[in-house]
Formats: C-alpha cells, structure tokens, sequence
C-alpha cells in the first residue's frame, strides 16, 4: 500500500547534498565552542597567556583531527554523489545513517582528547570511523546494484570508490589494533592514515610530477 | 493595497529548501551538545569510563530518536516539494510553522527522554509529532487546492502521500493514547512506528523481492 | 587600483542566497538551547513536570516571536532577491548587513522577554526591527537605481515593496512609541503587526474569496 | 593505485560552497552565544539595565569586528570561486584548510577581545588573518597553474585578485607590527584597513561617482 510513497520519496539528490553540507558545516563549527580560553580574571601578564593558551594544546590537536576526518567524510560522500544520478528512499536512510554517524564523530573525537590512555577510547573512536565507512561503502554498493550510477562513470570509477574505502578501513583497523600495546601509537598511526588521505597525494605528486603521473 | 506584494513573495521553493535544510541540519547536530562526557577528573580506570559511558545511555536513545525523527520529517517534506512546482506565500508560511514544529523536536525529545515516567511528557511529544504532520499535511491540500503541484505529478501520488501522512498520524495517536496505560509501551510503539517508516520497507522489499515489488 | 575588484566582486547571488539561508536556519534553532527544562531531580511528580513547564511560559512566547520576526525578514529578503538579476559588491555589503542585524535579532527579542517592563528595551529591540528593515529598503534602493533588478519586473511591483517596507516600519515605530505609555501594550502592537504579516492574509483571503481578489 | 580516485575527488565545486556557506553562517552566529545578557536578577531598574548592557560593550565590539573579518573573507572566497570553471581534489584541501582557519576565527577574535592589552593575543589575531588570506592566494595561484580558471577571466582579473590579497595582507602586517609600540593602535589599523575593504568604497564612489569611475 505504501509502496507508492516509498517509490517517490528521496528522488532529489540536491537536497541530500544541502542537508549533508548543512550537517557538515555545523559539526565542523561546533567543537570550538568546546574550547574554553582561559579566563581574563585569572591572567596578569603575558607569559600567563601564553601559558593558558599552552595548556589547551590537546583541544587544540582534537579539533585539528576532528576537523580533518570530517573533510576526508566529506569530500568521499561528495566524490560519490557526483556519481550518482538519482536518489531513491533507500540511498536517502542509507545517507541519513552516515550523516548520524558524522555527527558523533565531534563527540567521539573530544572522548579519544580526554581519555587518550584507555584502550577503550581508541575502540569507541575507530568505530565510529568504521560505522561511517561501512555507510559510505553500503551507500556505494547499492547505487550500483539498483542502477543509480550516472551512465557516463567509467567500470574502474567504480572499483576504485570500493577499493579506496576498503584499503583506508583496513588501514584504521589495523591502526585500531595497536591501541591494546600502545594507545599512543595507536592514534599516531591512525592520525597518520588521514593525514595521508587528506594532503599527502599533493605532496607526492608535487614532487614526482611528470614522472609517474 | 499589499495584496500584489503577497502576489509576489515566496515564490522560490529553492530558497525554501534550502531553509528547511539549515534547520533540520542544525537540529540534527544540536542534541549533541547535549550529551556531556564525564569529567576526565572522575574517571580513574577503563572499568570507570565504560561505566560512565553507560550511564548516558538514556541520553544516546533519546539523541538516536531525535535524529530518527527529524529524518523522517525531512524526508517527507522533501517528498512534497518535489512535487510542487512553485510557491506562494501562504505555502512559505506554512513550511515555516513546520519548521517551528521541527525546531522544537529535539527539546520535546528530550523532555520525553528525561521524564518518560509521565503521560504528559508522553502526549506533549505526541503533540510536537501531531503539529509537524499537520503542517505537512496542511501543505499538500494546499498546494492541492492552488494548482501549485506539478501537472506531472499522477493521480494516485497526491492520494499516496495524504494516505501516508494519514496512516502515520493515526499510528501515532494510537500509541500516545497507550500512555495511559503503560508510558514505556506507548513510547516503544512509537518507536517502532518510525522504525518501521526509516528502514523496513528496505527490509521487506530485500526479503519479498520479486513476489510483490 | 582596487576598482577592478570591486566590480568583479559579490556577483554570486546564489551565494548570498545560501549564506542568508544558512544565517537564518542558525538563528532560527539558536533560542531553543536558552530554553533550560526543569531539572529532572527537582522533579517528583507530573504536575510538578507541569508546573515547571508553566513557568517557562515567557520563554516559549520569546521563542515564538523571535521564530515570527525572523521568518518575516526572511520572506523580505527573498521576495527582493528574486527580483534581482545580479549582484555587486556594495549590494553583498548592504546584505551583509543586513544578515547582521539578523544575528543580532535573537539577543534583542531575549533581552525585550526577560526586562519587559523597561521602556529601553522595548526601544532596544524596536531598533532591531528598524535596521533590518532599513538595510531591506537601502539594498532595493541601490539595486533599483543600479540597474541590478530583473527586466521582467513591473513598475508595480517595485512599488509594491518599497511600500511593504515603508508601511510596516510606520507600524513599528507607532507601536514602539506606545513604550513610554504601556511597555506591554507596546509589544502586543508589535506582536500583533507581525501576526499580520505572517498570517492575516491568508484569513482574509479565506474569508474574502471571490469578493474582492 | 590511487590516483584514478585522486583525479575523480573533489570535482563539484557547489557543494565546496555550499559547505564555506554554512561553515561561515554557523560561524557568523556563533558568537552571539557569548553575549550574556545581564541576569534578570541583578536589575532592578532602567538604569541599571542600561548600565549592564554598556559594561558589554567590549563583546558587541568584538562580535562586530568578527563579522566584518568573516564578510570579508566570505566576499573575497566567493570572488575567486566565481573565477575558477572547476575543482580538483588538491582544491578542495586548500579551501577546507581556509575554512579551518575561518573556523578559529570568531575564538581568536575573542581572545583578541579579551586580551587586547598584550602583543601576543595581536600577533596570534593576525596569525589568523595571515593563514586565511595565505590559503585564498595559494586556492587562486593553484587554480591559475593548474588550468581551473574559467576561460573568459579576463588576465586583469587574475592579477588583481592575487594583487587585492597582497595589499590587504601587507597592511595587515603592518598594522600587526605596531602591537610592539601600543597593541590599541595596532588592533586599531586593522579594524581601519578592514572597514576600508568593506564599506569604503561604496562611499568614496558615491563621492566621486561621475569623476574618476
């Protein structure tokens, strides 16, 4: 009866993509609001400043990392919707669950900040990457097996979407599985993989253009 | 003397959209802010984050909902605006009586999470629920009545999405009026309900596939 | 020098569009974090639930009237921009600010909630309304006599929305004026002027149907 | 194995803006959070409500000064985008590095705000300034090398876009360096060069319209 409604409902790509940047923007923005400067009564000279600013150093790093996973998300759901020619209900819910798992990942980054030492920290935040990867990778699959991929996207476009979210999730699990002989190293490895992701291609092409395209 | 005026304003269903999208993504995230780790002075082992993790649970179930609910919203709003092929201003006005009703989601949410114990809590989220549809609801007769829905749209789509409104608001009056009887009942129906509109048609279209379409 | 830049700056006008759009949907779901339901530990019973609802009452008429003022400023702006075929760089400015006195406007409507009785801040938030509407008069002025409006736009209708502006800001300002005598009867002029704008046209027009168009 | 992926991310250069909108609205907004009206409690008449809103003089001044950065920057993205016929995925990364430093911008503002008296808070505000101003330049010299830039830009149109970053960012920094001799008269030269981009060339114009176009 209701199969109609369902047929007709989330054809409209733009909007997805309007809500998605809209969900993006406001979790970019928000974790400054966490980071509280020190408070005027309680700083007398300059050196006090500094030492204030200093000593939020870790909210700094969290915002740092939290700002540069969502730019990986967001620039890989976006790579995707290019791709896509049409919505359907079900790639809009599949969108939805990625886009909820988007805004966890300001609270679960500020959680990995503060209990960096606990292997449970680690877990919690590497799932969160996994559930966001495991919706992007769904998302991908089934556009492809219902036919929302826009005719023109060559076969290996195809294989490489996959290929990426696959080798980058491999990369944070096995970045995850250090947490249990050293958290630290853990996220540095992690850290690394996105930082990676994020600006490295530049830098390798930057130095070896020309040579091996 | 201002009748031209309201000839002339809101015309842009574009500038609408994207309206609705700002504040349903800032809805969305907002709950968030809501959900306060505990206090890296009390935790003092893994044993003790995990414990303090759990108690927020509540608080997880009702951000889980909130967003399930929103979602659900958006995606019908986008439904109907997909097919209206313009605006007007009384049309405007009454998306922006939705989007209040959607901006006071997350906090009917909330006081539905903290005080579930109470039918008033329970109907008062009833009556945020009941408000959002009835916009959505008024909306489409309106656009009905004006000759502002696309001349592409069938028959049996305007008939499909009135059913469907029709249908979910009848659900959920059936489980707030529970609350009567047992809160936790009503609020598990409703849940359900939405459930069941988010995700399982997904579900029974994987299982029926072929037999029914 | 900078002459150049400055005419090919601020074209976009889908970006201001959007920019607007996104301000909007932040100011319009900012008040509800300032709505504090009561704390669940002080909380015994359901019409203690009630109760502590009821005493937030000044706070969900300040949420619905800041709601009111903003949807109203936001249907100004765009009935405008619909009728402008280009930006420019001073035009963006005026809209910038504009959008100013927009950020501004759910402070001045909290401040008129909490200190009614004091004619400055009726006066505060009269200013508000004054100049958001003088930025929406300047921006139509300068586009008309820029040449920045549609070919296709009748005389009429330029008329038409000077005239809106001019008119509801004489409503405003005899309304603020009312504050020396009664504070409260000043605000429910205003209050009474916005509901005119947002919805009486629409019940006219029920009422009136067929009679006078 | 990568590269396919690289050369394929990043195309849409829409939701690149739509996401600076939002980014920048939410940013816009935010601060108004920091604005604590006084508390209803402590006033007891007009005069000393009128009083409670001037002792908050200095946050209306940063709140002004950081929407005036922010337009600035919003203006100026916008201009360069409107130049550049396509994105790429080192593009996108340099203005999600932009973006990140519009993000920090309403917080350095603030520490600015509050810290005015000592060179270091100066030197950090302009910081700021310097690593947005430097992004837009690198966007734009990026785009320029790599054949993103629309085909009918006129070659003045280039040269004046990296020329307008230039000029602004060295009266930047000249105004920085003062805060070694009086940091009121360095902020004071940076609130006057950004007032000059903003609004001043409206004004000159109206003087001269006519004259020297």
């Amino acid at each position: 009866m209701a199969t109609l409604y369902n047929r007709i409902q989330g054809r409209n790509l733009d909007r997805l993509s309007a809500l998605s940047d809209g969900i993006f923007a406001v979790a970019m923005t928000l974790l400054v609001l966490d980071i509280h400067l020190p408070a005027a009564q309680s700083i007398h000279s300059q050196s006090e400043l500094l030492h204030g600013l200093a000593t939020l150093t870790p909210q700094w790093v969290v915002y740092l990392m939290s700002f540069l996973t969502l730019g990986i998300f967001w620039a890989g759901q976006q790579t995707q919707l290019n791709h896509i020619a049409e919505g359907s209900r079900d790639l809009t819910w599949i969108h939805l669950c990625f886009l909820f798992s988007i805004t966890l990942l300001p609270l679960s980054t500020r959680l990995l900040g503060e209990f960096m030492l606990y292997p449970a920290a680690v877990l919690l935040y590497w799932a969160n990457l996994l559930l966001a990867g495991a919706m992007l990778f769904w998302s991908w699959k089934h556009a492809s097996s219902h036919g929302l991929i826009r005719p023109d996207t060559p076969p290996e476009v195809q294989a490489a979407i996959c290929r990426r979210i696959g080798i980058a999730q491999s990369l944070y699990a096995a970045g995850a599985a250090l947490c249990f002989y050293r958290t630290w190293l853990s996220v540095a490895v992690i850290v690394l993989v996105q930082l990676n992701y994020a600006g490295a291609p530049a830098i390798r092409r930057h130095r070896g253009a020309g040579s091996s395209s």
